[in-house]
């Protein structure tokens, strides 16, 4: 196999969307969601993230990153005014609409209407998820946590509520996402579908994994 | 569809490893690699971890979450006290040596050899690469943000070189990880392999997204 590397100072020279598409790859596949948040006046942003991470499960969180200077700044203003922001699983069903989320529409403008996306909300709290989405998380912005070094924003948030479809939750609590049809990400606009390997027991040192059919 | 729901009250309730199955697959799939580190004695260490983001192009940086009570504690120290580390993509042909990667091994045992992966050196380097990895990144080390809400710890680095197969790089840099066979994570067990759906044209207001076959 012919291989072709890149050391820094080549990395450096490369045409900057070249770059971009490249560094971008070599973390591997990205997950996607769309973050839909609504601002004082009660209009709707939605904004599609590659980011999101777990970061813990007791008490139950997650981060993303933000850069100040793209369309999710309106994303980033909106969970700063109202301290709440909906996740939204991105699947094959719906891709083409959350990419479409990307384009930079005006702060006035509902992207849920644009992107032909529809908003639900949950008794009790005005942030809107996509009622398409079949696995829904409501978050409670906790901290937001400056990269200095790039300028870039790490938003941390509480998980407050979650939802999925019963079929695609087993025993154990593990949520089958190929049952939900949950996309990833590649690079800066590839989207690819998932289907399982197999689920591995905890590994120990010096004992076979086992495997279990997913 | 019938539709399971959560609050925060009953995610609190939930028994911890069905809360961590549950929270860790909120996010979506996540990213699998390799880090391979070296500590000061020349002992080789592997971890794998699932929270590996971009987070910018120019410098080219990407970061990843440590817990400070893991396994990967010998990869945070070891990466403290080389300044440099390694990133292997995940993919089908060895994701079961990967898994194997998150057993507790002592830190006097080469991890490479448990696991039955082998090292592989850039000249001039130290820090191991896995051989067997189509996709390697040399990552230099620039910044630790603690995460003070949880004790969790971001790791940020910058990447000095990268390589990958000839054949899986596109002509705008684009790589084809499913060229390479990239694998993706679920929750905290499950490995799902990955195919590809289409690449998207940048999105703009009110035009239509142009579809490219991957």
């Amino acid at each position: 196999m012919k291989i072709k590397s890149f050391d820094r100072a080549q990395i450096e020279e490369l045409e900057s969307r070249y770059r971009a598409r490249l560094i971008n790859s070599l973390s591997g596949y990205k997950s996607l969601n769309l973050v839909g948040t609504v601002d004082g006046e009660n209009i709707n942003n939605l904004a599609i993230f590659s980011s999101v991470i777990h970061i813990g499960s007791n008490p139950p969180m997650q981060a993303m990153i933000s850069r100040p200077d793209t369309v999710a700044r309106h994303t980033l203003d909106n969970i700063k005014e109202i301290g709440y922001y909906t996740l939204n699983q991105v699947h094959e069903g719906i891709y083409e609409e959350a990419h479409q989320a990307s384009a930079k529409y005006d702060r006035n403008e509902d992207e849920f209407k644009k992107v032909g996306l529809t908003p639900w909300k949950l008794e009790g709290h005005n942030v809107p998820f996509v009622r398409e989405a079949h696995i829904k998380t409501l978050m409670k912005l906790k901290e937001i946590v400056p990269i200095n070094i790039n300028g870039t924003l790490m938003i941390i948030g509480e998980i407050m509520w979650c939802s999925m479809p019963e079929k695609a939750l087993m025993e154990d609590g593990y949520i089958h996402l190929s049952e939900t049809k949950t996309v990833v990400g590649g690079s800066l606009d590839g989207y690819y579908k998932v289907s399982p390997l197999s689920r591995l027991s905890y590994a120990k040192p010096n004992e076979k994994l086992k495997k279990t059919k997913l």
